[in-house]
């Protein structure tokens, strides 16, 4: 069983933690400021893409050696018009530089909390999209996924993270605009 | 009833056609060297975004005043890695600049032929996500295809091609490499 930490305990937070817990794994839901929490094997950054850099500067050197999981849509939430990374990347891979040390994943982003919570999308099962460079960090976290009733898809490279972030970036914007609720949006047909 | 004329007799023409068919509407499918047939109101440009620009040489001056739809997924087929537009452009605003007198929505690219043909993703009814800046040309095209059966959402601005394209893109990366089938894919739950 792996050690799965929750950094952030907002409503993706709180899923999240659910949906690891539901495989028996151990699990630790850690306020974003709480410093002193022994981070798990497997650290998930549920918090909101502007305060990734802050977790960097004061966890940085305590992420080195884990698996990092990064779920962020890095919104310009003013416009709801354009993303406020490089067009040609991604959170994730800003926040893999700035983790050298780290396994950095891109998951969850493209689910919302709801479906998650529910393991639902409609009628379908929550699939979770994963991108990342390092196949047994991939495999891991696909694994927590489906031992907590969820799907895992590997989705790639890291590099995908910048499809992932343009998918929840537009799914965003179709709940905003009441086009799909909030407990709908895409789910994965196999 | 609409006049349709679908350029391109591939099988995202032959579905769509089928599509607009459905709704009783009067569809001519055309091939892409034909340049003598008649146009009609809403004419889809179903050709591999490279011929994209041909079509805009060739008859450019004849899509003046029609509703000019984009199903292109830029992809670099040699990679599978990346597309190949600006980052943060996407074909279809390529198309608009090039067409400036037509009104280019970018639509079906998110689709698989097959579910087009068949209506479903899954057990989903397909749904056909539509992107532009006329209100207009959107709402047409979509009653076009909830006649034939589908859903149709309106996802914003010509500016979402960018995030419609990367959706294109990641589904197509997820068929080649087998985690999805092509007549799966992504399902829109309202």
């Amino acid at each position: 069983m792996a050690h799965i930490s929750i950094i952030g305990t907002g409503n993706m937070g709180q899923a999240i933690a659910a949906v690891a817990g539901r495989g028996g794994h151990t699990v630790s839901l850690v306020g974003k400021d709480d410093t002193d929490a022994r981070l798990g094997d497997v650290v998930v950054l549920a918090v909101p893409y502007p305060s990734l850099s802050d977790l960097v500067a004061t966890r940085g050197a305590d992420l080195a050696g884990r698996i990092v999981v990064d779920i962020t849509n890095p919104l310009d939430f003013q416009t709801f018009d354009s993303l406020t990374v490089a067009a040609d990347g991604s959170a994730a891979a800003e926040l893999a530089a700035a983790l050298p040390q780290s396994r950095v994943l891109k998951a969850f982003n493209t689910n919302f909390a709801g479906t998650l919570a529910t393991g639902k999308v409609g009628d379908l099962t929550t699939t979770v999209l994963i991108a990342g460079d390092d196949a047994d960090a991939k495999s891991t976290l696909a694994d927590i996924v489906a031992a907590g009733g969820l799907k895992a898809i590997d989705a790639g490279s890291l590099r995908r993270a910048r499809e992932l972030e343009a998918i929840g970036f537009l799914q965003i914007t179709l709940a905003a605009n009441e086009k799909i609720s909030w407990t709908g949006g895409f789910g994965v047909i196999a």
